[in-house]
């Protein structure tokens, strides 16, 4: 289980640096908190971060379900698929967000990938 | 445990549906990435998902940690009571967000059962 | 591993209360549903919120990983200093945003001590 962990970790500081560049993108361009909105380059920055958040909730259990129920050293790989979507994503969200599709559906796929396998893997156990 | 991932499972695919609303409710109303607001429909719409995330990080951990320290079979059953709750808030807050309380309450309610209930059983546990 | 379980209990208690002081600030300065912005104070009770709720997806798993492939009694300890720091970034944040740096600062370096120390303690494992 520890590559289930390191991908695990790994995701995480990704989602910790995106919301450091958040924090950068508020006094680049001038959004003092409360503020949740106020410059383009603002709001893609936080937009990149909350969808990733939205994601990781679902991520991360499905994850450690896929690995207990089916196979860790597949899931890892299918998780480091989920990571590299996810900065695909985001460079293309940054650039222009109308192109953030194929990040946004290669990281989906991998994370449904993982959620409907531990899923099916939990039912199979049972039979 | 298989249960318990099996209701696990069901939790992130009710989120990842309502996401998908969420990007329906994008095309459906015109509001263009990186927009978070627009037209009511949208807005509830994304207000049931980001409330529905915001729970999941409460409810997954606290569904493990009460199956846990309690027990698997009634954690499961109360995470299915969560599950509808949710289904029962999405439908009342679309269809006017004054109505949406008794699927809130009821959903809360099964929340703070597995975490107030995982709670006393690891305290129980210690002594 | 019962500490870890109290203390992560501890948390998710806490982002409950935060969220339930949004819905007071919702009544209390007349922001409907599904508005999600209004009045300073709102906006304030909000924003502490949907922060804690994005650092709790990193913290969660965090603290388990730290707990299970480094100590489990010291992941609890640095758990609690997280809980106080979020306590600290939540009253100074109420008061005035500015002062909020403090709070928010320890707060992620006891979250960063356990991402971190977690992903190093699962590399040693592989060793």
């Amino acid at each position: 289980m520890e590559y289930v962990a390191i991908v695990t970790a790994l995701a995480l500081l990704q989602v910790f640096i995106f919301a450091f560049q958040v924090g950068s993108a508020r006094v680049k361009y001038g959004v003092s908190a409360p503020a949740m909105s106020g410059s383009p380059e603002f709001d893609r920055a936080f937009r990149v971060h909350e969808n990733t958040v939205e994601q990781l909730i679902i991520f991360v259990p499905s994850l450690w379900m896929f690995a207990y129920f089916v196979r860790p050293d597949i899931g890892a790989g299918i998780g480091l698929v989920f990571i590299i979507a996810r900065q695909i994503y985001r460079s293309a969200y940054i650039s222009d967000p109308a192109k953030r599709s194929m990040g946004f559906g290669l990281g989906a796929l991998a994370m449904m990938t993982l959620l409907v396998g531990g899923l099916i893997g939990a039912v199979m156990n049972l039979l």
